[in-house]
């Protein structure tokens, strides 16, 4: 009996320290208490609750969440977009935090590979992707506060997605306004796309593109298109002046 | 000319001094940049732009405001109704946020006053006490940041509107419910109201309440009503188990 117990304690133990380490490589910071992480990835349908008997699942976290991304997103917009009216901010705001964009982010991040849940993956719908990324954010800001919230939140949201130009339909592909402004200078450009997913349990491409035999810049993400736009995007800010007065 | 100069600046410092005091009496901090408050203050009737050429009105800090204001309950609710569903969180919070609701915390903090504007103050709409309410909340956020921003709210909101039983409909009138429970106990009771305006430019009532001749608790708000809310839920709380067991 004792033997049984000491290897089902070791074995639970062991699926902690892979949680909490899984938690501090996505988060870049250590978790305090990571109840609050495990409760953001914890479905209804296990019916869990906590000592007290609370509810122990994400959907109270995400009502956390939902708040904190609106909070931060606001207060990015107002800083960036300075000559832009109220409802300008607004409409930006809800493109960024769209159900589709959230399941999108959700997804890249892979945060289903940590969700318990006694409903299938496949049968859980696609709205949890974006659930669980605003619930992890409702569990960040209650584990460390709005600082960390606002960091996570800017490097997971706003670097890599939120591109004020692209939302306000000025660019809608950036890979094109590359190819173009290069055929237009007589430039000579190369697009180097290949699948680069590692060990990743995910997909991913990597891109290089060089302009005149001279490599510009890299991209990597979950799909070629993402990838190469993310890459042409980082060419767009690099000859930025060259490309607008064009 | 040189003396009129002098004249015109002392008097717009002046003016500048007496606004920084209203701030500082009204936020209970040192504002930083007082020209956020001035902004939150400012109606877009006098078209006022500032150095860069950018709108100088409240209504892009409304926007961030409405944001923070947002976080705070939405964080607040979350804490204080630990059993409760999103949908509950949410719906408390709609009650919180009202447009009805915001305008009588305006309203209550006599915000109109510091308002400048091109049209008539009785021409401006009932709303704009709570949209310079939500722009204040803007300027704060942008001038001291977050944690300064959650204590105003709480100090403004939450203490003195934020009533879980009352919004969930359980109680209605805490002062009927004290009327109640000493009729139904047999205790003599005493509610003593008067005008009590002091210096102040909205009209104030103030309230006691005895119970068995023993003060046990004061209010004082801009209605009768409001102060004899304020003081009966304090003889609540003051008797809490004995009146939910009576």
């Amino acid at each position: 009996m004792n033997f049984i117990r000491k290897i089902v304690t070791q074995s639970s133990k062991g699926d902690d320290k892979v949680f909490y380490d899984a938690m501090r490589n996505l988060l870049k910071f250590k978790p305090y208490q990571i109840e609050n992480y495990q409760k953001a990835f914890t479905h209804r349908s296990l019916k869990k609750v906590d000592k007290k008997g609370e509810p122990f699942n994400y959907e109270r976290l995400e009502f956390v969440g939902d708040a904190m991304l609106g909070a931060v997103i606001a207060s990015y917009l107002f800083s960036k977009a300075p000559n832009q009216s109220e409802g300008y901010l607004t409409q930006m705001r809800s493109k960024i935090v769209s159900r589709e964009h959230l399941n999108e982010l959700g997804k890249d991040l892979n945060l289903i590979s940590f969700v318990k849940s006694n409903i299938p993956q496949n049968n859980i719908g696609d709205n949890i992707h974006g659930n669980i990324f605003e619930a992890l954010i409702g569990a960040i800001y209650l584990d460390r506060g709005y600082a960390y919230c606002n960091k996570f939140i800017y490097d997971k949201v706003i670097v890599p997605y939120v591109d004020i130009p692209k939302l306000e339909g000025k660019i809608t592909s950036y890979k094109g306004l590359i190819i173009e402004w290069c055929q237009k200078k007589k430039k000579k450009y190369d697009i180097n796309t290949y699948e680069d997913t590692g060990n990743e349990p995910v997909k991913h491409f990597s891109v290089k593109i060089s302009i005149d035999d001279v490599q510009i810049a890299k991209g990597r993400a979950t799909s070629k298109k993402k990838a190469e736009e993310q890459a042409s995007k980082r060419v767009y800010y690099t000859f930025q002046k060259q490309i607008e007065t064009s």
